[in-house]
This record gives structure tokens, sequence and C-alpha cells, in this order.
């Protein structure tokens, strides 16, 4: 990406093994994310250019001298943030603080490509039991980022039986969301978003209501279909401030908004009239989804989820720049790359 | 208080019954709050006259028709806010949010005075099997708010075996969250405060460390006891933006900030930098401890615990307005009121 709007494909060298925890992977498939938008919407061109793409399966092609468990032609998927897996913060389930970690893409090459770098390659590759051809392949690639991401969101609310849930946002996160809840047995899911094609997904995944307005007219929706108490949980699946203040609005005394739509602002309210005083919970943070891929993974190898339905576009390396555009004009949710 | 540094005791009419709810209580030992001391400060004399205190142990005078349970001659424990118990929102734990509820004070009648109406008096009101002599009515008062407040604080934070805990403030809140934090079994409790009388006590209760610097100094001084990493929870007792800015800097990724001081501020930083990339909860409020009191009252009883040493010095109700000047200027920790 060379600024905003500007996304070019171009030929750069091969990545190589630099640390001897590395390993290189051959992509299979990539896609791009709805956090690809922000700076596509609003990078300088003197931040750029930068590769792009944190989101990937493929097949190992090489291992560093330290890395074990994993060898050539093994096939696996990466969460988005690299980590060891093994420092304290990993064995708190917080794999995206690990010290030896980082995000792909700036540091390591981006995913939207042949092939990536893959740091900590031990501690982060995850193998998988399909082969290349295997029509599971969009379903295990949400494993990367957007499943196991609206999964953080709903477990760091502590989504369970009798717990009613709001989700703000109808991109691949927030849907996600809404099938993670389900799995975790809420009783009671609303959605809250405005393009048909993706609420009736939203539906599909188990979303019981759906709520179009925004701002405070979808505060006292929402409100009205809880008999004004709110809802125990509210998952932010967006990142904009707007987002924000409907989760403050729709969420119940004593409940939780947990965030996973990367902010777009630094302060918000968190004083008597907003949070305190009512007794909310703020949480969440970038999904450590590595902690996630083992728990999530025997529902989409048997089919009993189908993750990857968020995928409704499919583009070759060569169409990126199309796919961006694509999921820019909202005409597409979510972009699959086979390269 | 007529305003800032401005209190007088003066005669009102006796309480009365104004609901079939409602009791009257006549109080056996009331106090001056920490809280207190923000209008203390700061209040503007159009916002005057307000009776004032919340905290209070006594015997009930009269009940309402529609009050069973308790009788004319029960001594009782009120939490700082009352509520009906049965709704909703108590039965999860959160009475501060209870409809029918709301705070003592400019509502009722304060408790700083001989006697006092409460509302919702059958699911406010808690007996004690103790007499108007018992050498414990210090520490049973302090079921009121203080204790129930930091002990909220290390709930909501979800204090345990394994966790190590900063808690800022050595107030009589912040002092009862460390003993709520060894009680639930905290390995490490580092207090932050200044007033070695007062980190002393802490160390009583159960503070295994004493930071007395602030700012970033007091941050850096916890990150190098936690060998760099900050505590799994901040439990903050204090509601000023330094003390908001210290949870932030002390907090391990992944953990809890609990919030029991209210906060003085309505924004404050919680996007990627502060909150938001290192997956910090933010939790607290106003403390439902009338959820609190069953639990905590048996240690109380059979002296186990004794909170009530937070009370550094006792006054008549003709005392007050010097009780409230001896907290102001720190001379006393928490001062206790006998009508």
């Amino acid at each position: 990406m060379y600024k905003a709007g500007d996304v070019r494909v171009q030929d750069t060298p091969d990545p190589v093994i630099e640390r001897p925890t590395d390993a290189i992977v051959r992509i299979v498939r990539s896609c791009v994310c709805g956090s690809d938008l922000h700076p596509y919407r609003t990078m300088d061109a003197s931040d750029g250019p930068v590769p792009m793409g944190h989101e990937f399966l493929g097949v190992v092609e090489e291992t560093g001298t330290e890395v074990s468990g994993l060898k050539s032609g093994d096939m696996v998927v990466s969460p988005f943030a690299y980590a060891d897996n093994t420092c304290a913060y990993c064995q708190e389930g917080f794999q995206t603080s690990c010290p030896r970690g980082g995000f792909f893409a700036a540091g390591t090459g981006g995913a939207q490509a042949e092939a990536v770098r893959v740091p900590q390659a031990q501690g982060t590759l995850v193998r998988l039991p399909v082969g290349e051809d295997s029509a599971l392949l969009p379903s295990l690639l949400t494993l990367a980022d957007v499943y196991g991401t609206g999964h953080h969101a709903a477990k760091q609310a502590r989504v369970g039986e009798r717990t009613t849930v709001t989700v703000i946002g109808d991109g691949a996160v927030g849907l996600l969301a809404v099938l993670s809840a389900r799995q975790l047995g809420a009783e009671r899911i609303i959605l809250m978003g405005r393009h048909r094609s993706r609420t009736d997904l939203g539906r599909f995944f188990g979303a019981t209501d759906v709520v179009a307005e925004r701002g405070q007219e979808g505060i006292e929706k929402v409100r009205e279909l809880t008999g004004g108490q709110g809802t125990h949980a509210v998952l932010e699946a967006v990142g904009h401030m707007p987002a924000y203040e409907m989760a403050v609005g729709a969420v119940r005394p004593g409940g939780v908004i947990s965030r996973v739509g990367v902010p777009q602002y630094e302060a918000a309210p968190v004083g008597f009239s907003s949070l305190f005083g009512p007794n909310i919970t703020l949480t969440g943070g970038p999904a450590p989804v590595r902690a996630y891929i083992d728990e999530l993974l025997p529902a989409v190898l048997d089919g009993t989820v189908d993750p990857g339905r968020v995928f409704d576009r499919t583009v070759s390396l060569d169409e990126v720049p199309e796919g961006y555009g694509a999921m820019d004009r909202r005409e597409s949710l979510k972009v699959l790359v086979t390269p």
C-alpha cells in the first residue's frame, strides 16, 4: 500500500529465514481485513509503501534450525500475531502481548503475497489436517483472525447461557461474534447492522434480532427489545466513537462492553455518567487468536460451523487492489485471495 | 453541608415513615466518608444546604406496613445505597442499579444524624447479632461502605490465588481493598500510598510491598517489583485522573483496572496505546455492598478480620464539622461518629 486508495501488486525478494526460529510459508489462501480499510482510507504517502495482509494459511517450505514440530510440506494456519507461545503472557492466553511477538505485515512482509516469513514459527503456526484442495480452506482461514476475534469479544464479555448480547457491526468480525455468542449459548443476540445481505448471514449464524437503526434510535430499539434494560454484553466490532457511544447506550447495568474493532480514538467517556455509575466493564483488545484455534478447530473440521461464509468474493493476487476497492465500497463483505 | 468547608449541625424534623416500605432507624454509629470530602472541597453555596452521611448502623425504631423480617429494636447495618434486593439487577448483584433504589443523604436525610429514614427497608437492612455496646461496632460499620467497596474492587478484578495486585490509594477504601485482596488469596499486594501510618495499617491488612512514589516514578517502582510486567489487578481507590494514569501504567497485559474511587473526570484514555493494545479490562463502580454483607459478616463477627481499624478518631455529632476538617487535613484517616 502506497497511500490511501493506492494498493499495488509488485515483485519483492523472496522471504528467507532470518532467525533460527523462523519458517517460510508458501501462501495458499489469504484475504483482506476490515482493519486494512483504515489505512486504505487514511494513509499518507509519507507512511508508505508498506506490505499488507496478516491473515493466511499455507504450506511450510522451510524451517529454521530451532523450529521443531513443523516440517516442510505441513499445511498450517497462522494467527495474525506471531508469538513464542511459551512466555508468561502467552501462558495466560494473551499472545498478542508476547515480548517476542508482533504483528504480520510491516515487520515480516505481508501475507497478501505468495510467501511470508513467520517469526517464532513453532509457537505461532498450527498444523491443519487438510490438503490444499480442501473445501474447508475459507473457514479454516477465519481462524487466523476474524473468527478468533469475534470469539475473543464474546469470551472477554463472559458470554454464557444466561447472557443477552448486542453485536455492533455487520462486518466479518461482527458476524462471527454472533456465531461465537451462539456457540457459547447466549439466549438472545441482537445484531446492529444496516446491510441486509450481511444481517441475513448474521441471522444464519444465530442472531435472534436485527436492529438497522443507529445512534440514539438504535439504542432505543435495543432497549425496547430488552424491556428497557439493555443487554448483558455488547460486542463492539467497529472501532469508531459512534459505535462506542452505542455500546454505552445499549449495555445493561453491571454489563460488559467488549471491543474488538480497533479504536480510531484514544479518549472516551468512562466516568460516573457512562461506565462507572452503572458498573459497566470495558474489555477487549487485539485478539490472541492463537489461544482459541485449538478450541475452535474441531467444529470447523466437522462442519458444525461454517465461518468461511463471510467470504463473498475471491480474487487472485493480481486482483487484490480491486478487492480493496470492493470492500471499501461495501460491495464485498470480505475478499478471499488465492495467489 | 452549606458549601465547601462549611458543615453545620442543626435540628431538623424527625424522620417519619413516608411509604409502607420505609423504616426509621435510630443511629448508633455513623462516619465521614472519603467521598464526602469531594463536596467539602468543591461545593458551591448554590448547591446547598444538603444533609450528609451515608454509612450507618443502628436500631430499628419503626417499620412501614409492607416491611417484614424486621422489627422495632433490631440492630441493623445499612448499605450506603438502598435497594429492593429482589429486582433483576439486585439478583445479579448490582443493587446500586436497582430502579427502586438510591443513595442515602440527599433524598432520605443524612446519616450523620440521630435518626434516618430507610426506603426499601426490607431489602436494604441486614440484622446484626450484637448489642449497642459491642466492641465490634466499628468493624461492622465498615460493611456499610468502605469494606464492601474495597471488596467490590477486588471481586470485579477477579482477584484470586495467582493474582498480583496493586492498590492505589491509602485511604480507608484502599486499605480495605488490601484486606479483601488478601482474603481472596492474592499472592502479592503492592500498596501505593505516602502516609506512613496508613501504609503501616496496609501492611497489617496484608500488603506485601509499599510504594510511596507517585506518577511515572511510582509506575516504574511497581514495574521493578514485578520483573517489568506490572500486576494482574490494579484496584484504584482514589478517583482522580493521575490515579487512573498510574493504574494504566501499573497493570499487566491482559490485566484488570478496577475503580472504586468515584471518578472526578468523565473522559479518559482507553484507545490502542492505553487499554486496547494490551487487552486491559476496566471495571468497577459504586459498590453493591448489600451483595457482600452476608459474605463478609462472619469473619468480622468471629474477629478473623478487624476492618474497623480504619477509624482513628471518634467524634460526637456536635463535633462532626471538626471531623471533616481533620480528614480534609489528613490528620485523620476516617472519623467515627457517635450521636
